[in-house]
């Protein structure tokens, strides 16, 4: 049979995924489960796709920022808006989740959600990353690619449950990931149902209902998925709660963390990284042997462009 | 070939219903539309399952009022527990939205999602109709039974959007309409992820996130499922807008309401029933030609039990 998982090298984290699939797939095992409820949950930044220098979606709300910025002159005199606005990402990031929350609504809000799907489509489509020239979608983890596809052959659902927004993830997810609409949860803000001359409409409003992150994470799995995971798979301490949920449901359970570990195929950072560190989890990954996926030592591949 | 709809008599509702099917599933068609947005809504109440003399869930709330009532001495001097524990359920029905409210709060909230689990799916193997004698869950409509299984067997996902509580529905859901945890949407209240000795549990808090009724039911359809249905079902003017946002889309569309029309087999009521009414909505299916399911006409058998 060919090899699931060609872009991992083997070793533990490799031999954990391989083993946990198989126990809970074998009919009359003692570890098996209904494909029903074979449910596996994904963090998405830093986990399925790159969050370096900051997570992608910051620099989606940055050009939004200056495409709107002769809308609103005041925002010249008005932080973070003035930060961004002077090519200043230092000082907007480090007005931290307060200063990017606002730039976040101003740019998230006061359209439909269709045209906001337009709008992240035509940004994905053309923005590259500083770094690796690459368009942002291209920077996804072949491993992860991989196990995603492996998993939903095995008869699991895979969902995607991220601090990112729930609808800029799924202007892409389902293309890249193959992870339809209904199968990613994320932050989310308040919809308006609006009777226009044209037809109805979905108004975004500028009030956030959830933050998907760290406890948020399984009230929103409850939520919109009902059941608990069997599998999850994060990369920071904004995981752990959803990790720890995981396993601590009956049967066979699997919890994996994605370690930066790489400086010169992708980036190097965990516990000292101000936005979203790896730190607690890791600690707790240890201490309860949950994999944990060493990108240096573990991916053959990292980027599907690697040759 | 068997007939998918055998409930269904020979009419305009079941020659539209398999008209729509076939023009979406045909390949090459100008009307085909590909499985992975043949999204269908149902809303439950009225729809999947009767829903008199009151929707069952404030039933269970009422059950669950009595059985909490040794531990709140106070309800017996408070407006509505008060009604409820002499068994005034008149009074408690003419306190509308705001007494239900506080009645589903007292008893949806202070619980864990697996303790209200559990208790929901004790009253639903319990607890009978005053009327018929029959378990809740057996006083669902045949011909939507049939209806949910030939959409499924044609490619469509089969979503519940009703104003029942997604908790309480879930509890059901997936036995009796062959519908998973996470293609139920409906009202919510705030979870809090808590770590107890024994473990993470989640927390029902007593604050309403969601009524998902009315303009709120393609806000929840966006935010659960993120792609417009292309089919949509109710019975009532909760379900008016979730119909409009389903048609307005582009390509074939589909929307259908359940009307009560049998009084000797089910109940018979419309446009004056307080609870739910079916008003503006009947008036829009004529004037837009939406499919209308006339209970008595078109129905050949309503509940599984009748012969």
């Amino acid at each position: 049979m060919a090899d699931p998982l060609p872009s991992w090298n083997d070793g533990v984290a490799k031999t954990s995924i391989l083993d946990f699939v198989a126990r809970v797939t074998t009919p009359g095992g003692q570890d098996y489960v209904a494909p029903e409820k074979r449910i596996a949950t994904f963090d998405n930044d830093g986990t399925l796709w790159s969050e370096q220098p900051y997570p992608f979606q910051i620099e989606f709300a940055l050009d939004q920022i200056k495409a709107l910025a002769s809308q609103h002159p005041e925002w010249l005199d008005k932080e973070p808006f003035k930060s961004v606005l002077t090519g200043d990402v230092k000082s907007v990031l480090a007005g931290g989740v307060p200063a990017l929350a606002e730039l976040v609504i101003a740019t998230h809000s006061g359209m439909t959600t269709e045209d906001f799907d337009v709008m992240a489509r035509n940004w994905l489509a053309a923005k590259r990353h500083p770094k690796t020239n690459r368009l942002f979608t291209e920077m996804v983890f072949q491993p992860m690619l991989e196990l995603l596809a492996y998993f939903r052959a095995n008869g699991f659902k895979t969902f995607i449950v991220s601090g990112g927004g729930i609808e800029f993830m799924r202007a892409f997810a389902e293309i890249t990931y193959g992870v339809p609409p209904e199968q990613v949860i994320g932050s989310s803000g308040k919809l308006q149902f609006e009777m226009r001359a044209g037809g109805p409409v979905l108004t975004k409003l500028g009030e956030i209902v959830v933050i998907d992150d760290k406890a948020e994470k399984p009230a929103a799995i409850q939520n919109h998925i009902g059941r608990r995971p069997i599998a999850s798979f994060g990369n920071s301490d904004g995981d752990l709660e959803m990790l720890q949920w995981t396993v601590a449901g009956d049967g066979p359970r699997f919890a994996m963390l994605v370690h930066h570990t790489d400086e010169a195929r992708e980036w190097a950072y965990d516990r000292k990284w101000a936005v979203a560190p790896l730190d607690r989890a890791l600690d707790e990954a240890d201490a309860r042997h949950w994999t944990v996926a060493d990108m240096k030592e573990d991916w053959r591949r990292i980027f599907p462009f690697d040759s």
